[in-house]
């Protein structure tokens, strides 16, 4: 049984990776017979999981997906109470905002409040960012020494010519996040865009997320007051998760 | 194995119900031993498609829902072409804009660009709305017979003393919608907020979503030349994705 779901479980990553795949992509990735894995698609298609493409053969994830994720969100109190801090975050300061938590030693974003100039914007919750290339990953590794082992057991990507790829280099830096209550990042995930972070702690102290403000380049360096704003977005947004104190301890 | 399967996305959907439920509540609703439960569980907890309560036994769903749905959402072409012309619809008519799709019935918010007057905005992307009782929904079954079928197969469900039971009375009025590419819901789904939609299609000519504007109720009816934009705006994205005619023909 466990060993279903976790193939049902593959098939779902194998399709978030490539996007458009056969059965014989799916049971040659999985090292499983055709028919094996045509069950497994057709159980996860009859729940909507999965979808086929309208033309072709070959399978996509499913819009019942979109649904679970989005009461996933719903149900995030972190969220809740960060979207109306986070909109006035963006107002103030004219920068966009992002939340967001671990997932498998990346960052997932959870919310996403675009600069307030009406340009166009690509919606960002749910990309994910390696971790050590992210200010919201700096200050979750800074803070939880138990996710940095993790991620600093695997070799860290380099995404920009500005990536910093040295586990020792990186930790040198989470004694002045863990004081300032901030980490920056400069175009180390993406060229041209600069981030930086405070964390957030819910109810038991731990910091569970982190808020960040997003950079073009050639804005940076944001002035003092940028930079007290959003730090006291992320106290406000953790008084309302009703931390029992703040500054946060690392753990 | 698609038992296995089936009774994993049932822990799923009972999770998206209820949000908080701890292995018993879903062994009861499951009618399984709760051991078997709990394995069932465990297993997708050991994929972060469920996620255990910090505090507390019970279970929600899991961050790996959010990326696979965003990864869904960056596959579907007609969200890819949509988000373009509805920001430009969005700023030209000052309403929030809407893109669905359908799901087991429902509509499915696939893409939502708020309203441009900066005001603090809930994200609409994942909710989902009754067919019978949304501008989309009404599009979507009156281009689609056999969608229509389906839905009209159960009671429609009263959401406000607006709502539109009657599947003839619905029916009544497809022929207009699919003659003038619009279909109005008038605080049929929530009290205070109608909206207005138009039929998109994909290279196939069918109509596989439909594109919506969102307006508070003291601001309606609209103008005509805000009509003209929504019915140009879903014949955009449709070109955008190929679609061999337009208007488009119901199937």
């Amino acid at each position: 049984m466990i060993q279903s779901i976790d193939r049902a479980a593959k098939v779902l990553n194998l399709l978030q990776g490539a996007r458009h795949l056969g059965i014989s992509d799916l049971a040659a990735a999985m090292e499983l017979p055709p028919s094996t894995v045509h069950g497994i698609v057709k159980a996860l298609q009859a729940h909507k999981l999965v979808a086929q493409e309208r033309i072709g053969n070959r399978y996509v994830l499913g819009p019942a997906l979109v649904k679970l994720s989005s009461v996933y969100l719903d149900t995030l109190d972190v969220r809740a109470r960060a979207i109306r801090w986070m909109h006035d975050l963006s107002r103030e300061t004219g920068f966009a905002s992002r939340l967001g938590v671990e997932l498998f030693g990346d960052v997932l974003v959870i919310h996403h409040d675009g600069r307030p100039d009406g340009s166009e914007q690509m919606p960002e919750t749910g990309a994910s960012i390696p971790s050590h290339a992210s200010a919201i990953g700096k200050v979750l590794l800074a803070f939880n020494s138990e996710h940095a082992d993790d991620v600093f057991a695997n070799p860290l990507r380099e995404l920009t010519g500005y990536t910093i790829t040295d586990a020792q280099e990186l930790a040198d830096d989470f004694m002045s996040v863990r004081k300032n209550l901030i980490a920056y990042e400069n175009e180390e995930a993406v060229i041209g865009e600069s981030s930086i972070a405070a964390p957030v702690c819910d109810s038991t102290g731990d910091v569970v997320a982190a808020v960040a403000i997003v950079i073009p380049s050639n804005e940076t360096p944001v002035d003092e007051a940028t930079l007290t704003r959003l730090i006291e977005t992320a106290r406000n947004i953790s008084r309302d998760l009703g931390t029992p104190s703040w500054p946060p301890t690392p753990n």
